[in-house]
C-alpha cells in the first residue's frame, strides 16, 4: 500500500510518501515541505496548503493518508494554525473518499523506534534505516510526515480497512 | 453589503447571513446551525462543514465572510474541533476570492453591547433589537454567527478593503 504522511502546520506541512507492507521492506516514494509566509493572512495560507495537499494526492495517488493527531496541550503558539492546517488535511483526503488516519507524536515514535519519548534525531536515525536513505531527511518535519506513513503501514490495513467501514456506514446513513 | 458571520464548531457551527451598511437599519437574511455527530470520523465531520459552508455562500452570495477568531487559551475540550471547523469555513470563502476577516469574541460583544464582557443573554437581546426580531435567535451559535456579521458591518467595509488588498498583493508577489 501507498501511504501519505502529514505533519501538518500553517508554516511548514511536512508530506511524505511510503509504498510497502508489514513485513516487506518499505520504500520512500516522495517527499516535501510546504512552506507559507507568515506575512500572508491566514485563509490565505490555508488556501496554499489546501492546494499542495491535492495537488500531492493527484500526483501520488495513495491508498490512505496519516496525519499527524493535534492536541489542545500542544504548543500554544502555533497550536490553532497547526489544528487548521491538519483540518484542511483532513478534508481534502476524505472529500475524495481517501482513509484518513491520525497517530499521535508517541504512537509514531513508538512506532519507528521502540521508544514514545524518542527524540528527533532518534526518530531521524531510524527514518533512514527503515527507508534505507544516504542521509537523514530534513527539515524534522519531512522526517515526520515519512514516519507517519510508516507507522500507518506497520499498525497494518487492518486500522484503515475499519476507519474505511466506519466513513462508508456514516455515509449510508447520513 | 452582505456579510456571511460564522461562529465555528465541530459539533455546532452557527451561519448568520445579515444585509445592510453602517447608519442604516440591518436585515437578518437567514440563519442557520449546521450540525455534525460526534459519532462519525473528524475528517467525515468536516467534509459536511466544507459542503455546508459551500452551499449557504452559493446560496447567499455574501460579499464579505466574518469567522470568530479562535485562540488557544479557548476551552480545552473543544479548541482543536473549533480550529479545524474555523479553517475549513476560512478556505472556503478566499479560494472563491471573498474577503475573509476574523474578530475576537470581545470585539463582537462590544461592537453589539457596548461591553467587551456582555453576557450570552444580553447579546442575543441585542441582536433581537438590531434586527428587528421578534424573539432572540436560538441556539447561541445561530445569534453568535449574526452577531459576527453586524460586527463585520459596523467595523466598517474600510477594514475590508484593507484586507482584500493585503490579499490580493500577497497573489501579486507569489
Amino acid at each position: 500500500m501507498r501511504v501519505l504522511g502529514i505533519d501538518p502546520g500553517l508554516t511548514r506541512c511536512g508530506m511524505g510518501v511510503v509504498e510497502g507492507s508489514v513485513g516487506r521492506p518499505l520504500t520512500l516514494v516522495d517527499v516535501n515541505v510546504l512552506r507559507t509566509s507568515s506575512d500572508l493572512p491566514v485563509a490565505e495560507r490555508l488556501v496554499t496548503i489546501e492546494k499542495g495537499v491535492e495537488a500531492w494526492i493527484e500526483e501520488h495517488r495513495p491508498d490512505a493518508v496519516a496525519v499527524e493527531r493535534v492536541f489542545a496541550r500542544s504548543d500554544i503558539s502555533t497550536v490553532i494554525g497547526t489544528a487548521q492546517a491538519s483540518g484542511i488535511a483532513m478534508v481534502v483526503a476524505a472529500r475524495r473518499g481517501l482513509p484518513v488516519a491520525l497517530h499521535t507524536p508517541s504512537e509514531v515514535k513508538a512506532a519507528v523506534t521502540g521508544n514514545g519519548r524518542a527524540d528527533k534525531a532518534q526518530v531521524g536515525a531510524m527514518i533512514t534505516r527503515i527507508l534505507r536513505l544516504e542521509r537523514p531527511p530534513k527539515p524534522a518535519d519531512a522526517a515526520d510526515a515519512l514516519a507517519l506513513a510508516i507507522t500507518h503501514i506497520w499498525r497494518g490495513g487492518a486500522q484503515s480497512r475499519i476507519d474505511a467501514a466506519v466513513a462508508a456506514a456514516g455515509r449510508r446513513t447520513r
